[in-house]
């Protein structure tokens, strides 16, 4: 109802109850996954991730897709699912103060969710990613990331397969391979690397400091060989301490962008982590053409972020 | 540089000195078009309706377009021109308020300016919108619409465009008339009509209460004919102020699609403004996805809009 939506800006709710704390879990829907140093049973403290359905879910796991037209429209039902993934039992823990094990373990549950989500036939998809900061569009301070489950590949993602199918075909190459082959010889847009991964602000970025994790060896779908997560935890953990150092910890997204269900392994796609600082505001110019302005070259961003003091 | 994101998010001023109120035509860049009823020499009083460069412009028109190759990336200048419509010399006015009169002069600026730019071989395509609030991205108080206009269509008038020449290769009958006539039928997603235009709300609208309005007759280029700016400019005031009093004065973005330079008249497409009030956040999911979570069925919308009290 349009009286609803006078709150906005919402706020987080700051201070008062946390229905992810440790010692809350009666509070949030009964958890689908759990880690448990010691084991234990389900929905009581002892854990250190976990795993619970989001409350307010944006689409419902009951039901049939019920695709239909209407007229020249076309519709199906919302069907899929949306599942918090609460990253700390500890409310002041962040992504930058955890443990660099606890990080990867986010990054393993992360994976586990999808190869679970992906044996529902209806599903296309598992969109992960985290809302930093109210600005961001988290609506609870502690730490969490989320997962949307859909039946249809997202926009973003068909049009990156798209691309990358059509580059293949052209090259018989895989177009991200070439974008690392191209960034790792530049240099001028690298943030950091490790043995498996890097960290480079792309060519023509949206947001100004946006930066992309991308697996420095052809992997098409994040679940898939190699389990490279400690790689992973160690850059994506060192990547965000260096936007928080260097932009006074702003509200971000980071996403992860893979192969959809049943095109898991393929030569043209390659999975990436894309981060994005929220630094500037969306205007009616940026919603009436789908064009960003950037005030920040990737390159000058990629310095600052290199040279920031860890 | 990172430390000057640090006042997001910016806020209007309020109050103070106004580079767009009567009396301070000098503080701004030389006009580019005004409207006087009684004529009289440029940047002094005597106005209702002032064009002039936008002072910090996303884009320039000095330059060479310099189309390069960087390896396998593609680039060219940010050759184009950034425009403040100045809507009214009062500063309390707003499109709510000034008269019908005043409002059609808007939609005939908006019109002149395009068919001005239009000569320049450079330039393919005029966006013109108006961000209104500090959310929807204003900075300045003052009544005004902007324009940028590109060397290139933008991405999603070219979504746009694509998908209604395939459902013209098909049907050999543009799409938008088909939409206009599906629900001037249903009705339920009517929001007002007038003898040239009906203002609805989308079948699958991204954002809450989003509303469209589209010219009855097939005309796809903003500035053609027939000139039915005033129809135009009844129907836009009438859907604003249903907003307004609906929503309570949210902030909104509109936007006008239109053909692009060098195909402006076709079967195929047909010119639109596409009104977003601004009433969720946009987050990972939306920035990852490309898809939007819409809390309001467009039938509910519609309803509300429908009935307000004006």
């Amino acid at each position: 109802r349009p009286s609803d939506f006078h709150q906005m800006p919402s706020s987080i709710r700051k201070g008062g109850f946390c229905p992810f704390c440790a010692g809350n879990e009666h509070t949030t829907p009964p958890e689908i996954l759990a880690y448990r140093e010691r084991g234990g049973p389900p929905n009581v403290s002892g854990w250190h991730l976990r795993v619970v359905p989001n409350k307010f879910p944006a689409l419902r796991i009951e039901g049939d897709l019920d695709k239909a037209g209407e007229g020249i429209y076309d519709k199906m039902s919302g069907i899929g699912a949306h599942e918090v993934i609460i990253e700390t039992p500890s409310h002041d823990d962040t992504l930058l103060t955890l443990p660099e094990k606890r990080m990867e373990d986010i990054l393993w549950a992360y994976r586990d969710r999808m190869e679970d989500l992906k044996k529902d036939p209806r599903l296309q998809y598992v969109l992960v990613f985290k809302n930093e900061g109210e600005i961001a569009g988290a609506t609870l301070e502690h730490s969490h990331s989320q997962l949307i489950a859909l039946p249809i590949v997202p926009k973003q993602v068909l049009e990156e397969l798209d691309g990358a199918r059509q580059h293949y075909k052209l090259k018989e190459r895989c177009i991200y391979c070439d974008i690392l082959r191209q960034e790792l010889t530049t240099e001028t847009r690298i943030v950091s690397e490790n043995p498996r991964f890097v960290s480079f602000a792309p060519f023509a970025p949206r947001f100004p400091f946006e930066t992309w994790i991308v697996p420095k060896d052809h992997v098409s779908y994040y679940p898939g060989k190699p389990y490279d997560y400690a790689y992973l935890a160690q850059i994506l953990q060192d990547t965000l301490k260096r936007i928080a150092g260097v932009l006074n910890n702003p509200p971000y997204n980071y996403l992860i962008h893979t192969s959809p269900f049943r095109e898991e392994m393929n030569e043209y796609y390659h999975w990436h982590l894309e981060i994005n600082p929220i630094l500037t505001r969306m205007a009616g110019f940026e919603r009436g053409s789908g064009f960003y302005i950037n005030p920040t070259s990737p390159e000058e961003a990629a310095k600052f972020l290199r040279e920031a003091v860890l």
